[in-house]
């Protein structure tokens, strides 16, 4: 069951470096990309950072629209976000071409990707230098989701038979996320 | 057998997200830090994103020599990744602390982690805006090295029995990175 996660543990979503899918909507138009370039950089308000090519299309909608969603796939969503980086949304609606089921956010308006296992609805901070000279994005995390049974109480607990979040390496090639252990503090 | 990574490929080290140790030093002094907030930032000439928190020393060697190392520790470090995290270099000296050993770089003054499975040799791109709002630095990667038993032509290949890059969440919690499988293109 899909909950919102406090805010004030939305980094915790990202903390360990999953790939994930940026969603994006504006002018009756929608997309989705894959970033393997995203990391948390501030608690609270939670932010975090993105990298956004200047050439995608996700790019367009991003800069129109000012928001973006982050979706972190799980191992049976793997071939699309390996499709989804192959093509441009210029051409073709990725996800009908995908059969990408969404279901509506809580304060943007960029589709959020079913089956997925954690969610980060995100509100741009304008850097225009960091936007032109590198591709990179800082946003605010405006609303978290994920599902009760992955994540709660701030912590992922991926379990035998769920969906665990993946890392992208290249050419197809992924990691999933792996064994969980503990370190005395 | 440690190799120099073909700079090209050196953001494929950090493409799946694990967890770092930064490695700095300034006028005679060394410190080494945690971070799980860093990613890659370009290919060609390749550039990093780290979170360097203000309050740290790390950030006094940092910003007094204008470079640092992204060690990447396997699980076998990852309990000392928990302690060097926990206390200041400004104290101690952490490598003396908790018994690490260190190598000479290439290109830089920030001594290496021995018994990391990947390092990355970093000269920071000023960008004091960054710096000051947001604790970002964006930096240049100058030298790049794996053990080629783990990395080699630009792909990670974690052997059953080899160490394993980690993946840190909160409160000694950890993910070892996992299984590796891969989607046709």
């Amino acid at each position: 069951m899909r909950e919102a996660v406090d805010l004030k543990k939305a980094y915790r979503l990202l903390n360990h470096g999953p790939t994930v899918l940026v969603s994006s909507a504006h002018n009756q138009k929608r997309n989705v990309m894959a970033a393997s370039w995203s990391m948390p950089l501030d608690f609270d308000p939670p932010k975090i950072a993105v990298v956004i090519d200047k050439n995608t299309y996700t790019r367009e909608l991003v800069d129109g629209s000012g928001e973006f969603a982050l979706n972190i796939p799980g191992r049976a969503l793997a071939a699309a976000t390996v499709a989804v980086g192959d093509c441009s949304g210029r051409d073709q609606d990725k996800f009908e071409q995908f059969g990408l089921a969404t279901f509506v956010a809580g304060k943007i308006a960029a589709p959020l990707l079913e089956g997925c296992v954690g969610w980060l609805e995100c509100k741009i901070i304008s850097e225009p230098r960091n936007h032109q000279l590198y591709d990179l994005y800082i946003a605010e995390v405006v609303a978290a989701w994920a599902d009760v049974a992955d994540f709660s109480n701030g912590r992922w607990h991926f379990a035998a038979g769920r969906e665990r979040s993946i890392h992208y390496v290249a050419g197809g090639a992924f990691f999933e996320t792996g064994e969980a252990f503990n370190v005395d503090e």
